[in-house]
């Protein structure tokens, strides 16, 4: 068993060992390899690195990256040095403004997570789940495009009571939403994705667990309650082998539908996230990063995601249909012919998505290809939405039961839920998902009753107003010069001055 | 006869009296019923609670809710001890702000009521009438709606007279609006709608009393003119006998219309008015709510709306119709589909309407919702509108003369004006309603002039351009990037450099 | 003849003689007819009210109200004690603001004329210049209309000379465009009106002389040089015989256009002006304005109009006809049924105008009935436009030569502005007005070139793309949660940090 | 030789010699015909002007301009004074700026630039290059245009690779764009338009030599590579002979294509610009600037320009094609009709431009009349895009790979890229405009793989929804009144007041 002492003896780039999880790796070799760059590694050569690799490494990052030989093996723990981590005036803050979170009663809607999130998060989580691809012009879009949805709500109808259960894929679910697969959940919360294995359990509703979850796949199905419906969402490997391994694997361990991502053949540039690396580094080292070789920049989406195939295509899917059995549902399809193309392909369904604005910017809305697929599908093949043989989920930008119950009354089967999830247990822990679960509840017996619909059936095409739905306007650049020439009008104000 | 000492020994959880109107009550069992939670009551345990009690309550709803054995009988009045209430800091420099009012004199339009009720009302009461659902896109959209309105004056025509009156449901009014049900008018001022009553007298328009008034119908009724018309709102009770009796004894006091409301199976969550509650109370002790089982994050509208019959339906209007020879109006209808067969059951008319953007966010304004309703009642039924027949009235976010008369030229009867009238008197007391009214007026007689229009009946759909009517814009979220780096042009300003 | 101290003796409501211009008067019986109140009047009792009464009255206002026995006689002038004005902060502060004010070599288009307008002016006389109707939607959206307008310029056509002369009513005009008449011009600067009249002789433009001038029409005709085109803008009198002598006159100095008010049976309620009043004034005299019996509340306007007929109607024009040899113009058509109806009555033309936004808020711009005249004149009549026999004008928030570029593709014959030029003597006096006009030319120089235009005639619908024009968006409402967690992403910024 | 004392002595109106690049010239009598006015010129009477005259003026300017007998010959270097250039507080703090620009690793996309450059670059250069036309409405469209175009991404195509390679005029680019001409490099960089001719070498693409470039032509001919590919941009001189040597003279050095600039018979003016100067001077010395007989106030563009023939037009293409076999390009085409000559006469191709929005305010943007040539050209011709025998090319507003993309999936051959580059280079030299061209390279390459387009060829029209590309929208203006009184809703905060 090695010391602490011999460890720290190769803590340069000539011979850089470093301690994970109480065993001791040399990567030497590994430094130029690292997709996050090698100055990240340097930083911990000679030391315990596990506290940085945690969050953003699947578990077994490291064991299957690194060949045989260079797992040096445990390490004596109690012979390694503590990794001091300096607490900075900044992060000093942010532990005093998380002692000022305001207790979850105040807490109304999930808008709140976000902002007391944004708050008390490390500066460099917060922006690893906020940011988005370029302008961030989809990302808000996404939340925009369901104002442009209003209400046909139906009155004298018996709400006494409303029942918002559906079922997704013939699993039954409380509400027609899941929590959508997101990377790196212990960036917000040590427990990471399996805080949403459990609110999942509670409140009856399925969870998507991610390909890149910072926790096991198998920790989140072991998580499950028994019965509890789960499904996988897949980042197609360039080593088909690897994939097929996963894949059976996933459906070996119970999961109910494979959902194969299609939208990022390479993952976004999310400049946000770039940016704040930079400004949270000190910026005496950045002026040093040119002796650097990997480009650095490009936060830690494309650290860890160097393994996706951008060769995959639809011939593919037969492979896929000879390898499982689970429903296939293709995730990020973006317009309807290629939600054609997917049925016609014998899909069990598709996901319209934008990846939450984190790919290609000035895609369109989930919410809006909707419409579109929905017209085109009846159009070409007669269909009708929601439909139990093909169906259509949407993800990105809802906020409230609202939100969802137009995509419904538009046709899709349940709605993906996101960041709103990792906003809740960021701010509060596993408490948070609960609460934000339990909101929409009350925001979908609200609203159902306040539409007239007692059940999820009742919600249909004619209760919403979608007629600007793809209206996407920009406004004339202002007159500057007229504008700031007119002097508003003012209403009355109170006698201040004659206060004396 | 109690003495106030023996009461004031009842203040526990155990054993729990309060006095409202020198009355003694035991709510000891009561207390986890109350809709508002057994907090606030216990505050007040063995004290008097009527000056808290008397805005949020219906005169009657302490007796109508106890048994008769918890009537404990009145108490001496001169050994019950004050509630001293603590003139807080920020009550004192609202005491000041209502001594800078400016003179009514100053107030040109209904929106400087708005203005200066904002200052000078106590957080609470400010926040339950101007508070809506979720994220009030609907309160606002119901006045956006009319700016998407634009006239289309006539010239030359004799406007040396012009004359506004016009008629509802067969009685006479000044002006072509009338003063809509809106509840806990006490929040606003001591005298409460009892104000609306007697200006209503004066000015020749007719008043809706609303159910949750914070006086008592009798009052309102009693308060009334002879040959004063007055309409009344129904919330309809989960028990119809209580309905039966309130609507019966509506028609024997000599009320005109019953307007039922058919918007509000639920009340709205009104997030503002939730949040203004938690910022109000201390937050040592909000700390501690949860040891109080009700759910005390739902606002005064919960607080007093549980007896609201969620199972109310169409078939239910011809009971109604056995019930009373009352013409019965559908408050809330918001599509035209729900219009035309309040037509097909007899309806004598319906309020497009909202609630004020109080139930379901999302909702279309009363405004949009006519002009559908016209075109196809016409399409189904060949009505026109204005109707005697069948009236259509709309309300929510009228603020000028202006938006009235772009509802009469679309084919409204009449127009419901509230939180307007609530400000004017929260603000100026009676005197403020009685300007309110004037300005109207005088609105009215300058529009129809510059409209070419003598009379009510010579507003006709084509003196309004209302094409952009159904349109919903949401810009495109604004490019950040290229927005921060673009530069303004500037004007020429002042040498003021050259001062020295 | 009278001395001062004899005056100064009738200084009470019970007898109230003034002196203007060097007479005075006896107003006793006539304060409460004042238009403008009586307190005005009673704060110069027994005094000089010459300074306060000169530029809001017409010269002859007093002579022609008051009865020939109150007119009292000369004054000796050198007894009369002077009216010390006592210099405010406020108006000292103005007074520096003048001398700030950049060179006239720094004023670089119309806009620049307003912003140092706002600065230097007297608060009453920009708010009186500057105010309009009610929200002031119209006021902002006869701007923004040219907004919607785009052109499509064309290339390689010979622009070495451009030429933009042309013709009003037959009239030659060195720019389509004239000065249109606006009131009071003496509370921008003591010449008045005068100054424009100049100006337009100096650039070949025709001025439009308003009824209500400060300078008389007499002085106005006078300051023409020989063979300058004037028009005259009428209000017509309830005293019809009034109007005929006033007609007749103005033909008979030469007068070429009448141009006949027909927006404005009753003057609009500008609230700024209004405001601007209560706040200008001493708080402690507006508390006892409850003593005037006049509503002193409607500003200048409602004081100078009362004389207006709101009983015009189609039927007088034939009279007009019959006074007058004129052509005869419409000024305030707001439709094509009005326009259309003008024609067939043999008017010379309208003027597509909504006051300046003065009137009715929410009338359209004269630019978008423009459009809308010149579709439906040639549909119902055959007429293309420009049209000699009927010509259409268009005025309101024209600020660059762009502006009237469009309104003249679109079938305008000329464009009236008004307020840029009180604007640009109120700040800089006659070499304002001067550059002003000097900007425009410059402009339709470098805009016909640009345009592909040599000539007016080349100016032609294919020209501009109006498809937008009709579209009256209003954005809906913001979603204040989201868009207030929404974190704008940044661009690079400077390393301030680093520097020490 | 003359000696620098010899010349000093010439320093008057009377007699006035400057020196620049060593060479001394009598400007006596070509002060009053200086585009740029005397006062600039005086200001070196006797000195060495050489800096003040370089980056503004295209190197021969002086030689061909002065008559050779004022060519007075070489001075003595070493008698010459230095002009001492006064490092003004404004120099001082911009320097520092200089020191505090972040690393190039910092730079994320063409924005940053832009954002360092406005706060690195001297005022005036800034001014020049960054100012449009009147409101810089055009300017602004030209951007946001590109925000009223989506994407319609397609997937599961394999995008292993992608090649965004492609040729423009059948010379292969690296990238579908080119860098277009702009005037005056030298404001930014002492190289000049030479850094962009070393860029356009090493990155692959075309750079388009400006008129009125800082360098000669020939420099910036022999500043490129063998082979290199360069076309030429012309400002058509009224006098046709001098028009003829440049062009044969460029055809003789290889230039590949000849763009006519058609949109420009003026320069326009620049308001931002022409403003600039004025608050950058001495105010002391503007309020002389009486004296000067020259209209300074045009501002840098104006100055260069007035060689330039507003009188060119469409029969003078035969004669450019009879001096010249290179391919004639119109640049600056704004409608289909002018597109559509463009191609019946002959032309290689049309530059669908508005001049960067310097020239007519409200022109529409080059991506807008795009797909409006495409339409009609296919109507009225046959004609199909990206077409090889009439190429379309756009320029202005491009600052995302993903804007180009847009621009290509319409029909564009190719894209002009201007200011960035200039921004890129005025904030961090050669190296800024190298990493603009990897920034795109490295757009291009996630783009089209998230687009699902393998090559260029493969983005086709229905990538993109353009339907709203000709929508202009204006927000019906603000209801100030409303808009202030709402009260927005806010999210959770933290309980910073708890915190003692």
């Amino acid at each position: 068993m090695l010391s602490g002492k011999e460890v720290a003896q190769h803590s340069s780039r000539e011979s850089c060992w470093i301690i994970v999880h109480g065993k001791v790796y040399d990567v030497t070799e590994f430094l130029d390899d690292h997709p996050g760059g090698s100055r990240i590694i340097l930083k911990y050569a000679g030391k315990d690195a596990t506290q940085e690799y945690d969050p953003i490494h699947p578990p077994d990052a490291i064991t299957s990256n690194l060949p045989a030989d260079k797992h040096l093996g445990p390490v004596q723990p109690d012979t390694v040095e503590k990794v001091e981590v300096k607490i900075t005036d900044e992060e000093k803050a942010r532990l005093e403004r998380v002692e000022q979170r305001p207790s979850l009663d105040e807490i109304l809607n999930l808008h709140d997570f976000e902002a007391i999130a944004k708050e008390v998060m490390p500066v460099k989580a917060w922006a690893y789940y906020s940011s988005a691809a370029d302008d961030e012009i989809t990302l808000r879009e996404n939340h925009a495009a369901y104002h442009r949805i209003w209400f046909r709500p139906r009155i004298l109808r018996d709400v006494t009571t409303v029942d918002f259960s559906s079922t997704i894929l013939g699993h039954k679910t409380s509400m027609p939403i899941y929590i959508t697969a997101t990377a790196l959940g212990k960036l917000g919360h040590p427990d990471g994705e399996l805080i949403l294995t459990r609110a999942a359990a509670k409140h009856g509703i399925v969870q998507m667990i991610p390909t890149l979850a910072s926790c096991s796949f198998d920790e989140l199905v072991d998580g499950a309650k028994p019965g509890q419906v789960q499904f996988f969402q897949l980042y197609v490997n360039k080593d088909r082998e690897v994939t097929k391994r996963i894949v059976q694997h996933a459906e070996s361990r119970g999961i109910k539908g494979l959902f194969i991502t299609v939208d990022a053949p390479q993952l976004g540039r999310r400049e946000k996230d770039m940016r704040q690396k930079f400004e949270a580094e000190d910026p005496a080292e950045v002026s040093k990063a040119g002796n650097d070789k990997v480009d650095r920049s490009q936060g830690a989406a494309r650290a860890i995601s160097s393994f996706i195939d951008p060769g995959l295509k639809w011939a593919d899917l037969k492979w896929f249909k000879s390898i499982t059995k689970m429903p296939l549902i293709l995730k990020g399809v973006q317009c309807w012919e290629d939600a054609l193309e997917a049925y016609d392909q014998g899909m069990a369904g598709a996901v319209l998505s934008n990846h939450g604005g984190r790919q290609l910017d000035f895609a369109r809305s989930g919410i809006e290809i909707l419409a579109e697929c929905v017209q085109h599908l009846k159009e070409k093949r007669g269909l009708t939405f929601p439909n139990e043989k093909f169906q259509l989920f949407v993800d990105g930008g809802v906020r409230r039961a609202t939100d969802v119950l137009k995509a419904v009354a538009l046709g899709a089967t349940a709605v993906g839920i996101g960041r709103p999830f990792l906003y809740a247990y960021s701010a509060y822990g596993p408490n948070g998902v609960d609460k934000a679960l339990q909101i929409l509840r009350d925001e979908f017996e609200m609203n159902m009753r306040l539409l007239g619909a007692p059940t999820i059936k009742d919600i249909v095409p004619s209760m919403v107003d979608a007629s600007n739905l793809s209206s996407h306007m920009v406004a004339v650049p202002d007159d500057k010069l007229f504008s700031s020439n007119y002097e508003g009008i003012q209403h009355a104000v109170l006698k201040i001055k004659a206060k004396i």
